[in-house]
Order: structure tokens, then sequence, then C-alpha cells
């Protein structure tokens, strides 16, 4: 897989992220995380069906990381509300970025809904950032985490973070659920 | 991973076989999977929570396979009942074979259940095949297929055999239901 690519991507999900620099009522009414409350059937389903897919040829390639991504140390709902909101969206600016890698034509199909689904959710993230907390500070643990994401980006394999991605979809959507709920999510 | 460790346990897992040799009265009333039509929801819980922390630390070891060990072309509903039975012991001699390899005190303790299940539903497999079908001579299919997956025990490093066998631990309990459902899995 060519980091060449991975690294354009990256470029291309940050240079996205630029859209928080837009008048702030112009974006208000987009901020908007009600609907991931509760997660439709049909697109954990088609996230479910993907992530199998991806585990029956990820064994493939080699996956190996140096470092756990995803493992923190604390709860999300230990978070305050906006810091809950970029975590989330720092995971699926990775994830969405992962899915857009090139990919055999059985699993682009099949990542097709998924990412669709995950863009929208990142966008709507996106748009609550920059109306709710334009200028918000991630708190030290949050900041740390982001961090070594980061870190992580520099210095592991595409494999590694491709697969600590995917594997981790479930969790992503556990946290996207949790900054939704904002006050809710204890 | 020691390999020693691990041809070890497939030498335990192939001399216990020999159980089929018992007399075939004395094992008859042994032969029942009916148990295994419709999976208890607490151990197919205790399989997920054991995937998700595997799936939490595999990436940190060399999982890389040549081959996809559980890939097959056909339907497990198109192969005979007996045919079934063999398959999935076959399968969960290599997971319960796996799930013994030493780990870290964590997965370890998260994997005892679905361990003592999976152990159980062999050794009701065993009985079967032993009361039911002590000569099964399997169809060609599922002989490539055997054969394929004794290839890969001895050519594939242990990282890639137990990855391959803990992330298909859905497909093989489908297919232990497959097998209990006997005409009625279609």
């Amino acid at each position: 897989m060519p980091h060449l690519g991975f690294m354009l991507l990256l470029a291309l999900a940050l240079g996205a992220s630029l859209g928080a620099a837009f008048p702030r009522d112009a974006l208000k009414k987009s901020c908007s995380l009600s609907k991931y409350q509760f997660l439709v059937p049909h697109e954990l389903k088609a996230v479910q069906k993907m992530k199998e897919q991806f585990e029956d040829i990820m064994l493939l390639s080699d996956r190996k990381c140096n470092t756990r991504l995803f493992h923190r140390k604390w709860n999300i709902a230990e978070l305050s509300v906006p810091d809950r909101v970029m975590l989330v969206e720092a995971e699926l600016d990775l994830a969405t970025a992962m899915l857009m890698l090139p990919a055999d034509p059985a699993f682009s199909k099949t990542r097709q809904q998924p990412l669709t689904f995950l863009t929208q959710a990142r966008e709507d993230l996106r748009g609550c950032v920059a109306t709710e907390a334009p200028s918000h500070q991630p708190s030290g643990k949050l900041r740390h985490w982001l961090q070594k994401l980061q870190t992580a980006k520099k210095t592991e394999t595409t494999g590694c973070l491709e697969a600590s991605a995917i594997l981790h979809l479930f969790q992503m959507l556990n946290d996207l659920r949790c900054a939704a709920l904002r006050e809710q999510c204890t």
C-alpha cells in the first residue's frame, strides 16, 4: 500500500477541516448530532459486514503495529462534550482516510455505505466544532491521546493504521453515540 | 510464540481424537448436538468479548498468513450431515488448540468461558462421529479443505493460525449450528 497516497489523503482530510473557518452563523444550523444518539441498524449491519470482509483478507498483508492506537485508560464519558466531539472527529478522520485506500473491487463495494455514513458523521462533527466550540482547547487527557494518534500516523505503516481503524470502528461508533448523547452519556 | 508448544498442543488434540476407537454402544448416548441448534446469548457474548479483546492486542504481533485458512467457495449446507460434523470438529480442534496458547493474564481469563464451551462442543462432535458415522469418508470438497487446513497447520506461523482461528470463531459457531440443525440447515 503506497505511503504517498496515504499522506495525500491525510493532507486532503486536513485541508477539508479548514471549513471550520466559515462564519459561525452560516454553519450554526449544521450542528446537529442528535441523529447519532441511536444508530440505525442497517448502518451498523453494513459496518459489521465490511469488518467481517476485512477480517477475511487482512491477514494476507503485514499489519504489525508498534503501539495500540486506540488504547486509552479513560472512558469517553469522562471527557467534556466538546472534548468528545474532537476525539470522534479525529477517529473518523483516520477511519475515512483508511476507507479510501486502494482496495479490491469486492471490498470497495462493501465499504461504500459505511464510508458515506462515516464521512457524513465527520462533517456533522466538524460543523459542531465550528459552531459550538470554535476555540475549544482539548483537555490534557485528550491532548495526550491526539498527540499519540498524530505520531502513529507518521510512524506506523499504512497496513497497521488501516487494520487498527477498521477493527475499532464499533468503538468509534460508540464514541460517536456518546458525543451525540451529550450529558446523557455517563 | 513457541512453535514447539503449538506442535505439542496439536499432537495432544490429535491424540485425544483416538477416543473414536471406543466401542460404539458405549458412546452412543453421547451423540447429541441438539443443544447447539440455538446458541445461548451469554456464550455468544463471551466469544464476542474475547474476540474484541484479541483484536485490541493482535496487531502488536506478526500475524501475516500466506493463505486464507477459512476461505471456501462452498456453503456448509451443501455438505452431508456427517461431512458437516467432520468440518466443525476440525475447525474446533484448531480453535481450542489456539485458545490454549500462552497468553497474558487478562486474555487468559476472558478466553476461559469460550474455551470451555468450544471444548465441550468438540467433544460432542467427536461423540457423534464415533457413533453415527465411524467410518465416514469425507466428500471431495471437504477432503480438499481439510487437506488445506493440515498444510496450513504445518506451514503457517502460530501468529497467523491464532488470528485466523479467533477472527473466524463466529463462522465456526454458525457451522456448529448448521451441523446441529441437520436437514433443517439449508
